[in-house]
């Protein structure tokens, strides 16, 4: 086993060595995908189960482009259609699951922990797609993959993460998973959405958008979970895009070259000036490309095909 | 590229000789689907996504059989369980999908031109699959061709498309197919539902059908939107049945081998009675069988596969 | 056709030899399922539908695992997603959908009778997946599949089934099966919950829990569906565990080596005890494994591939 775990739980505890493994192999997948035919044998006659206990469309669709693409068999179900509404644990639906042959499990649930849950009463693969406010590794790795193809190397690099840090967990799978890579993390919003322990993790820690965007490389706005929002944890939108919202303006005080990311979806002019979004400081869509070769790469470390990889 | 566009967003300004080109190339398919073994490698490797945000069962499964026996790799979502419950645009969500290196987009969408929109920003081929109650051209490129597979050719023919003109995307896919042709079109239904302007696109309209059904080849009765009904462009379905129903008694003034088509799904006992459907008049299951092969046609002929047809 | 039906639409009527053939067949595919590649080409280029109108979670993804792994082309739907919505019939719906050129449907419907209906009008192999409270035909093999697999053989096996038997199709296709291959069935339950008929069908009828666990080799507790308990026919799931529930206290008057087996999706606490439904006594996730290569047996004597085995 070239990782040191069977499954992608998140990055807390994955290693320099680890992640560097992952994206050399991205790097082997990325180049498959710009050939004419984009699919490899490598995963043939393995079984790939998609558990989406919450909405997503970008999340599933990489995943399962990720799966077809390397020959995987693939099952997928979306919470409303399967018995969950017959009111079975989730302990039961997998074991089940599970039961017939199957190899890897791919989750998304609204519980931290599920996956780790699962992992524990499993012999699958598990790999976490999104685990409430918790991880969503595959995400900070293509993000970190991103940044390593733009700027060449990520040791020094110094990253703003904006938004609601408390409540995200693409910002502590990437807290995580940058600290480990060495590069120097900040994180900035509103005082009630940012959890004062961050300091122990090695990040800084601003109110202030302006004085938090000199002399970053990267800024990473986070989706404000719109849905979300019934307890008001700050008073408005308007309110939020006046003090945390990317502007042109306000990029007047950041490096000439700094590079701005999303993890998708956008509220477009909340997070986010729109002409920000389609700029040529944008890498999201670079972001979402990435995606699926870190998930091809994910798929093939942690599937336990022992042989050379066949692409 | 053998079709002057790269995309199929609708009938209007398709020549004549194109049409015959897909008509041409869906023989080839049409006698794959013949053979036990209906499977052909002509889109390994090629990644097609079908995104209905309207329901349908027959063009969705159409689409998908015709992708699959290409040997295409699909991915499906509708509306529901996707990210636009988390109001991300069209726009976003087709740039995200297509950062995945996807080739095609089927697309289905309540918005006339959400098609045409997507092919100003994507460079995938765009096939619209139906857009609000502009276009549906593979509906009638299988009528159509249903028709040229009965009588052998398709100038002259004399054409009667009865119902909801002004809201079909078929009717008018079909207007524009069928005069390019050179079939002679008329229309009939109630006046608050046949737009004026029709004559001009060189279309017959009569308002009673005993005599519009005189002399004609073809009657295609169009499905009566129920479920859009609310406004009440009509009295009732009974009334309806009554003026512009398709009835034995009715079709005594028709032509002996007249051929009725629907584009499904039949509200039987409203546009058609229910033994006229089954009757040896109705080529509407032959209609839904060269779906398919259209279909298959279709996505062969835009996805820029440069090789001989492989099948 | 090795089977007499090209339809699997009950058990009813359904002879021993034919049951043993279909186990046969299964014990070959079981074998493919302890390989590394799970795949074979056994179907490949033949086309199955999936058609839903209930939801299901082990018995969809199970069909679509065993279809899947013999490279049938497949095509899923729900009814929550289908023309259904536009009041379209089931005669309409299959008959559109099988002019597309299938080869096998799989129905789920609540209407006792409809795969009967669809093997009516339809020209394809249709297999029951669940019909209202008729009959369960693939459940019933897996599970005498799995006391072959435990037993070594099923003639003289005494079996007890326990819980709601008139609105059980897991029941029905069990006593039509079980009573074929000679194994000695009783049922027990509430009586408002037993059609007193049963006896014809050679079934004994205990009302009493503890006397009908007494010799019994196995003890089949079925699902209280507690979505339909609306209507009351037993005074509250408490009261039903009391007297029905299969317990530690209750196992002491049974067999030492007594087998429970429970088609799932279990209510942990009502029918089974948690720690019981997890002992070495239950076969239950036997069941779910055994699942998959039953329904591979049926999809392959069904296919009509004339060819022997190819795996």
């Amino acid at each position: 086993m070239p990782l040191s775990s069977k499954h992608l739980l998140g990055l807390e505890g994955v290693s320099k060595k680890e992640i560097e493994l992952i994206f050399k192999t991205a790097d082997i997948f990325k180049e498959v995908l710009e050939r004419p035919i984009k699919r490899v044998p490598t995963l043939t006659g393995k079984t790939v189960v998609n558990l989406f206990y919450e909405s997503s469309t970008r999340t599933r669709i990489s995943f399962e482009l990720a799966e077809r693409r390397l020959s995987a068999d693939i099952v997928s179900f979306s919470a409303s259609t399967s018995s969950t509404s017959k009111g079975e644990t989730l302990k039961d639906t997998a074991r089940n699951i599970e039961a017939m042959k199957i190899d890897i499990v791919v989750i998304r649930h609204s519980a931290p922990g599920a996956p780790l849950f699962l992992s524990k009463i499993l012999n699958s693969s598990i790999i976490n797609a999104g685990d409430g406010a918790h991880e969503h590794p595959t995400q900070a790795l293509l993000d970190m993959y991103s940044l390593r193809e733009k700027f060449g190397k990520l040791e020094g690099l110094k990253v703003l993460i904006v938004g609601d840090i408390s409540h995200s967990r693409v910002a502590l799978s990437n807290i995580y998973g940058m600290t480990t890579m060495g590069i120097d993390v900040s994180v900035c919003g509103p005082a009630t959405l940012i959890p004062r322990e961050l300091d122990k993790l090695g990040v800084k820690i601003f109110y202030n958008l302006d004085e938090a965007i000199k002399h970053k490389n990267v800024i990473m706005a986070l989706r404000i979970q719109l849905e979300r929002q019934k307890v008001g944890l700050f008073p408005s939108t308007r309110e939020y895009y006046n003090y945390f919202g990317i502007t042109k303006e306000r990029l007047k005080s950041a490096k000439k070259d700094v590079v701005i990311m999303h993890p998708g979806p956008i509220n477009r002019g909340i997070e986010l000036d729109s002409d920000i979004a389609d700029s040529k400081y944008s890498i999201i869509l670079e972001q979402v490309a990435n995606g699926v070769a870190i998930r091809m790469a994910i798929l093939y470390l942690l599937s336990g095909v022992e042989s050379s990889l066949k692409v």
